[in-house]
C-alpha cells in the first residue's frame, strides 16, 4: 500500500495514487463515472478555462484580504503552469458525469491544493495548510466556477473553429477566381435551368461560409458574461459584496476576453439559453457545410454517367473490387460530420430543457456535446480544404458543352418574344431534340443577328443593361 | 341568453350553449386550449376509439351489475352513433391540451350522457339521470380511457397507411417489370459503378418499401395491450376485480382487433413505449421514402445537363420565369412530409420522455404528432403513387449509352486480368478518353471474342456461372 | 360548365371555377398537392408578404420603364387589397408543395392578374392585357420572390411573437415583485440548497425570458436581406441592372423593414441560413419556457405530497375519477407546445440541408414549420400570462417552514467553523433529526447570537459584507 | 527509410511502417481521415466482424474451387486470430471516414494478406502471393463485405446490451420485492392521485425495461440478413452463382447466428432501414431509462423539501460548497447518456436519408452512432445497477404520512358518495386543512366504521371484490 495515501470527506475514506495531485473527490469520480472513455485531459481548452478561474478566484480574495499572499502567489503559480499546459495529466475524470461538475471543479480544486503543498514543502493531503474546499475554492461554488470554465473553454475553442471557417472561405474564394470564366449551367430543382460560371458557385460557397464566422463570434460572444460570485444559486451567499464584479474584471484581464458578470446571477446560474444558440450557430454551419459537400458530390459524378464539372483530388483507390473508381471521400466524411453535429446538437437541446429550478444538473453532457463538435468540425474543415478543396480542377469543355445544348437558354428570350412562345420552343427543342437556336430561326421569331446576341452565355451571367 | 345553459363543476358555473351534447368541461376546454387550431373532430378515429372505450366500459359494468338495463342500452346505441360518424362536430377541443387528455375523456362522457339524456327525454344537463362521472366513465378514470382510445385510434390508422403503402409497392413493382430490360449504370457514392437495368432499381423501390408493412403492423401490434380498468394510476381503485380483463374482451369483441388487458397495469398507465417504437416504425418509412424521392429527383435531373435516365410525369409548369421547365414537384412534396415526419418523430421522444412518477401528461402533442404523420404519410403516398410512379417513363437510349460508354465495365475483367490489371486499364480509359474495350484489345490482354463474352452488359446483371 | 372558365398552360388547358381570381397553376397546385390540410389563406403574414413583393417590384419594373403607367396603378391598388386582408380566400394551395413555391408564387401572380383585368374591364383568364408571367412576375422568378414574400412575411410574424414575449416578462416581473419577501429553500439537483425568495425565482424567469427578445430581434434581422433580382439562380438574367437595388429600396418603402439587397444573390438564393439560426432562436425560447413550465410544475406540486410552494389557478377540475384534483394543465399544455417547437425546428434542419446547386427546392416545409411554430409560441404565451401567471399565488407558510426545518442553511456557517465542521454537523442533522441551530450549540462551535446573526434567512439572499 | 517499407496503388507509392501487417490503403486512410479521434481497435465486435466474413468468403471461395487450399487455410488461421484478439492494434483507422468503408475492407484484407504471407515465409507487401484484392477480397466488395462486417458486430453488441437490461430488470424487481409493503402516495401530473406501494413502482420500472429485452432482440435480428454475394450493387458481378447463399450459410455455421441471404441484394445493399429501426429500439430504452432517472431523482428529492421517499446511495460529496449535500449523481449521469443517444439516433436517421442511388456512404457514421450508443448504454446501465438501484432503502414513515394527510383517497368514496359530493370533501379539506376522514364524519356522508373500512389504504392498492 506504499504507492497510496489515504484521503477522507463526507462519505468515508477513500485511497488515493500517491503521487496524483488530485484527492479524494477527484478518485471517486474515476470510480463513479466510467461512461465514455474520453476524458478532460482531452480538452486542454477546459483544463486552462478552469484554471483561469481559480486564478482569479484568488486574486480577488487576495484584494478582499481574504487569502494571504502565500496562498495567492502559489495559487497563481500553480494556475499558470496548468494554463501552460502542465499537469493535464492530473484530470482523468470521464467527460460525462453527473454532480453538476462538482467532480470536475474538485479535480481542479485538488489539483492545485496539493501542488501548493508542494511547493510549500508539504505532503499532498495535509489540507490543513492549504484545502480544496476552503482555500481553492474560496468564495465559490461549483455551481459558478464550472459553467465560467466551460465558457472560457468555448471562448478559446471558438477561436480556433472561426480561423479553420476563415481559412476555408478563402480556399473557396481562390477557387471562385480561377474558375470565373468557366460557364456551366445553373440547375435548380435539379433540372438545367440557366448558366453561370463555376466561378460563381464557388464564390457562393465562400460567402455562404463567410457570413458564419459572425454568426458563431456572435454568439460566443455571450459567453463573456460569467456568474462567478454566484455561488450556489446565484444568491451569493458565502460569497462578500462585489465579488462578482472585481471577479470577473480579474477575469478580464487574465484572459483577454471581456469578461464581465451575469446583470442577474440567480438567472443566470441554472440558463444555459447561450449553449444552446451558439450550439445552433454550429449546426448552422454544418448544415450549410453538408450542403456544400452534396454539391461538390453532385458536381464530380460521373465520370461518364454523371455531372462531371469538376475533379475532385483522388484520395484513395475507390473500391476493393471496380478498378480505377475514385470516389468524392473527403466531402463524405465531411457529411458524417455534419450529422454528427446535428445530433450533438440534439443532445445539448435535450439537456438544456432537462435544467430544473436553480441549476441545470446535465452541463456535462452539454458541454461535451459542443466540445465534440468544435473538435470534429474543425478536422472536417481542415480536411475538406487541404485534402479536397485546394486540388479541385475543371471540366471545362464539359460545362460549356451542357450550356450549348441546354434548353434553359431560352429563358433570355422571354422579354423579346414572351413567356408563352418560349414555352412552344422549349417544348418542342425537349420532343425534337434540336435546338433553341435553331427553333427560334425556323419559326421566324428573331434574327440570326439578334440571336446570337441574346443567346451569349457571358451575356446571361448579370442583369441586362436596359 | 336562451341559447346557453348553465352548468357547474368543481371550479363553479358556466355558460354552455344550449343545443350542446358537450358540457362544462369541455367548454372549459375551448376556452382553455387555444393552441393549434387542429381539433378532435379531424382525427374520426379517435372520436370512434373513444366510442368504442364507452360502450366496452359500459357493457362490463352491466355484466357486473353496475350499470341499469336502460342506461347500458341507451349508452350502447348512443356509442354506435358515434362510431357511425354521427356528432362528431360536438368534439371541439384542440388537439393540444394540458390536462393529459381529461378535457377529451370527458367530452366524450359529456356528449354521451346527454345523447343518452335526450333519449330518456330529460334535458340536457340534468345529470342526476345520467352522469358524465358517474355513468359513462364508471369504472374508468381518463389515465386508462383516454390512452385506450388513442390505442384504437392508431390500430385503425395503421392499417389505412399500410394499405397505402402496399399499393405504392406494387405501383414500383410494375414499374420495375416495365423497365426490366433497360439496362443502365449502376452508380455507388454517385460514381459510375457498374451495370444494372432500371427494373431492379424499381424492384428495389417496391423490396424496401415492403418491408415497412411488416415493420408497421408488428409495431402497431403493441397498442392491441391497453390499461383499461387501471384507474387513476394502474392499481385499479374503484374498479371491480375482473373488470380490466373483461373490458379488455369486450373490447375484442366490439373492434375486431385483438385486445387484451396490459400484465402489469401500474406500468402500463404511464408507459408511452409503444408509441415511441411505433412513432419510430413511421420514422423509419418516412427515411426511406425520402431517399427514393431523392434517386427519383437525381435519375429524372436533365434533361441536357442531368442522368436523365427516366422522365416523371409533368404536373405543372415549372418555372414563373424559364420556360418550359419541368420539375420533380410530387417526390419534392414527399420529401417534405417525410422532413416533417422525422420533426414530429422528435416531438413524440420529447414527449415520451417528460412522464414522470405514475402518467405521461404529454400524451395530446405524443398522439396528435403520430396522427399528423399518418395523415399526411397516407396523403404523400397517394399523391406519390397517382401522380408520378405511375407515369414514370424510361429513356433507354439514355442509359444504354451510358453503360457503353462507362468505364465501370472494367470490374467484369477482374477474374480474367487481375484487379491490377484493370485498374491500368481504367485509368487509361478515364485519361484518354479511350473505351476499355479498345484498350484491353490495345494492350493484347484478351481477345476480341472473350470481351465480346466478358463485357456483354446483359451478362454483368447477375452472378455467373462457374 | 357555365361556372366554370377554361385556362391553359405548359401542360394544357384546365378548368378554372369561373369567379376565381387564381387561375390554372393555383388550380393545378390545390390538385396536385392534397398533403397537410393547412392552406396559404391561414398565413395572412405570407400574403401580405407576397403582395409586398409584387408592389414593389411594379414599382421598380414602372421606374426603370418596363411597366406603363395604368397597370403600374392598377397592380398596386390591387396588392394594396391583398395588404389590407382582401381576398385572402384566393389563396386556396397547401402550405406544403413541391415546386419550390412555383405555385405561390403564380397564385399571387394569377390573383392580381385577374383583380386588375376585373379592373380594366376585362375578362378573367384575358392574360394578354395583363399576364400573370409577362406583367405581375415582370423582372422576378419564383426564387426570389417567393423566399422574399417569406422573409417578409417571418418579419411581421416576429413582431408579434416579441411582443407577447414582452408581455409574459412583464407578467413574470409583477409576480417577482409580489413575492419579493416570500423565503423558500432554493434547490439545486433537486436537493435542498440554501435559502432565495420566491421574488429572486420568478424575477428570474423575466430575465432569461428577456434575453431572448434580443435574440429573436437579431435573427429576425437577418431576413432583412433580400434577393429580389436575383431571378432564377441569382444571376439576374432577365432583370435589368440595377433593379435589384432598387427593388430593395422600394421594398424598403414600402414595409418600413430596413430591407437591403443581398450582397450575393447567387449565394442568397439558395441559401437558407437565416432560417436555420431564427428558428434556433425559437427552439432556444422553446427550451426556456419548457424549462419555466417544468419548474411551475414542481414548485405547485401537492398539495400534501409535494413542495407546494405555490398555487396556480385551477382551469379545469384535474380528474374524471379523483374528486377535487386540480392539476397544472396550463404548463402542460405550454410543455407540449414546446416539443412541437422543437420537433419543426428539426424539419428546418432537414429541409435546410435539402438544399441542392442553386435553389432549395424545400422552402415551402421550412417556411411552414417556421410559421406554425410562431403561431403555436404566439397562442402558447398567451395561454400562459392570462390563464397561468396572472393568478399564481404564493404558500408562504409552507415555504417558510422548508427554510426552518432545512439542513442547506449550514452552508453560511463555512465562513465561521470551516466546510469540514460544517459537513459533520450536516451529517448529524441529517442522521438525527435534530436541526443545525440545535446542533451547532449543543457542539459549542458558535454561540447563540452568532448563530442567530448567522442563519437569519434574509441575510442569505445576497452577498455578505466584509 | 529502414523502418518503411514502399508500397502502391492507383494512385501511386506510399511508405507504410515496415512491421505493420496493414498496408498502402490503410496508409492512405489513417493520413485522410483525421476526423474523430476514435478509432477501429476500439470496437472489437467490429472487428471481429471483418474476420468472420474473410473467413466465410474463403471458406466459400475453396468450396467453390476459387481458391487453393494453402490460401484457404493460412487465411481461415488468420481469421481466428483476429476473432480471439489478436492484432487488433492493426486497425488504426478513424471510425469515421469517406468511401462508404472501402477503407475498413481493405484495412482487413491487407492485415490477412500480409500475416498470411508471413505464415508462408514471405516478404509483407509480396501480393503476387497473396493479394488483398485478389485473394482475401475475392467475390466480395467492400459494398458486401463492410456492412455485413457491421451488422455481425452488432449482433455480438446487442447481446452484452440485453445482457445488462437483463440484470437491472433483475435489481428493479427485487427493491419492487424489498418495497412492496411500502404504501406510499401515486402520483399524477406531480399532484397527489391515490395511493400504490413503492414496490408497486419498482416492479414497473423493471415491467417496463423487460419489454426492451425482446424490442432489442427482435429488431437486431434483422441484422441476419446479409449481403454477401452482392458484390458492389447487388447485381452479383464477379460473385459465381450460389456464392451468396453459401456464404451466408458458412457464415451462419462460424459465427452461431442464424445468418441468411438477403431475398434481394439489390435492395439489400442501400438499405439502412435495419440499423434505423435498431437505433429507435436503444432510443426507446434511452427514453425509459431517462423517465425513471428522472423519478429516481424526483422520489429522493430533499432531504427537507422535497418528496424524500427514498434514499439514493451517496457516491459523492454533493457539493464543493454545501456541506453534507448528497445529490442523485448517478441517475444524473444516466440522464446525460440518454441525451446522448437519442442525439446520436438523430446522426443515424440523418445518415440514413442521405443514401443514394446503389449505395448508402454514410455508413461509418452511421454504425459508429449506434455502437458509441451500445457502449454507453452498456455503461449506463452497469453504473445505475450496481453504484444506484442496488442501494437504495425507503423512508417509511415519510411515505405513509404522505397517505395519511393526502386528500387523494377521497377517490376511493366516489362509489359509495358519488364523485360530486366527494368533490366538496375533497375543496373543503384542501381550504381548511382538515382531513378527508374528518369531515366524512362531520358531514355525517358515512359512518365511522364504513370510513374505516374504505379509507383503508391497503384497499387501495387494488381492484375491489364486488
Amino acid at each position: 500500500m506504499e504507492n497510496f495515501r489515504r484521503e477522507s470527506d463526507l462519505l468515508g475514506e477513500l485511497l488515493v495514487p500517491a503521487d496524483a495531485y488530485y484527492g479524494v473527490q477527484t478518485q471517486r469520480a474515476i470510480e463513479n463515472f466510467r461512461i465514455s472513455g474520453q476524458y478532460l485531459f482531452s480538452y486542454p481548452e477546459l483544463i486552462r478555462g478552469l484554471a483561469f478561474v481559480k486564478k482569479a478566484a484568488a486574486l480577488t480574495n487576495y484584494e478582499l484580504g481574504l487569502l494571504n499572499e502565500e496562498l495567492f502567489l502559489k495559487i497563481t503559480e500553480t494556475c499558470d503552469e496548468l494554463i501552460n499546459g502542465k499537469m493535464h495529466d492530473q484530470f482523468p475524470i470521464d467527460m460525462i458525469q453527473g454532480g453538476a461538475g462538482t467532480s470536475v471543479n474538485m479535480n481542479a480544486n485538488e489539483v492545485i491544493a496539493n501542488r501548493v503543498l508542494e511547493k510549500m514543502g508539504k505532503n499532498r493531503g495535509d489540507y490543513q495548510f492549504c484545502s480544496p474546499n476552503d482555500h481553492i475554492n474560496l468564495s465559490q461554488s461549483t455551481n459558478d466556477a464550472y459553467p465560467t470554465a466551460i465558457k472560457l473553454a468555448l471562448l478559446q475553442m471558438n477561436e480556433t473553429l472561426v480561423d479553420k471557417v476563415k481559412k476555408i472561405v478563402l480556399a473557396f474564394r481562390e477557387k471562385g477566381e480561377e474558375f470565373q470564366d468557366v460557364i456551366k449551367m445553373g440547375r435548380t430543382q435539379l433540372q438545367d435551368a440557366v448558366p453561370m460560371t463555376l466561378g460563381q458557385e464557388f464564390e457562393a460557397f465562400a460567402a455562404t461560409l463567410e457570413e458564419d464566422i459572425e454568426k458563431l463570434n456572435n454568439n460566443a460572444n455571450l459567453f463573456v458574461e460569467v456568474n462567478m460570485g454566484a455561488t450556489a444559486i446565484g444568491t451569493g451567499l458565502n460569497a462578500p459584496l462585489g465579488y462578482a464584479e472585481r471577479c470577473a474584471g480579474n477575469l478580464a484581464e487574465i484572459t483577454g476576453y471581456p469578461i464581465v458578470s451575469a446583470p442577474n446571477l440567480v438567472e443566470a446560474t441554472p440558463d444555459t439559453g447561450s449553449y444552446v444558440i451558439y450550439s445552433s450557430a454550429m449546426k448552422r454551419l454544418a448544415v450549410k457545410l453538408s450542403k456544400i459537400c452534396n454539391d461538390l458530390r453532385l458536381l464530380s459524378s460521373g465520370p461518364r454517367s454523371g455531372f462531371y464539372e469538376i475533379n475532385l483530388p483522388p484520395m484513395q483507390p475507390g473500391s476493393s473490387i471496380m478498378p480505377g473508381k475514385v470516389n468524392p471521400v473527403i466531402p463524405e466524411v465531411v457529411n458524417q460530420v455534419c450529422y454528427k453535429v446535428i445530433g450533438n446538437d440534439l443532445t445539448v437541446t435535450f439537456a438544456a430543457e432537462a435544467g430544473q429550478l436553480q441549476l441545470n444538473v446535465m452541463e456535462p453532457v452539454l458541454s461535451h456535446a459542443i466540445m465534440e463538435n468544435n473538435q470534429f468540425l474543425c478536422n472536417a474543415l481542415d480536411t475538406l480544404r487541404e485534402k479536397c478543396i485546394n486540388g479541385i480542377t475543371a471540366n471545362r469543355e464539359v460545362c460549356l458543352n451542357m450550356v450549348r445544348n441546354s434548353i434553359g437558354i431560352v429563358t433570355a428570350l422571354n422579354p423579346y418574344i414572351g413567356y408563352k412562345n418560349a414555352t412552344h420552343i422549349a417544348k418542342e427543342a425537349l420532343e425534337t431534340g434540336n435546338s433553341v437556336y435553331n427553333l427560334v430561326l425556323e419559326h421566324q421569331l428573331l434574327t440570326r443577328e439578334q440571336l446570337d446576341d441574346i443567346l451569349d452565355p457571358r451575356k446571361m451571367l448579370q442583369p441586362h443593361k436596359l
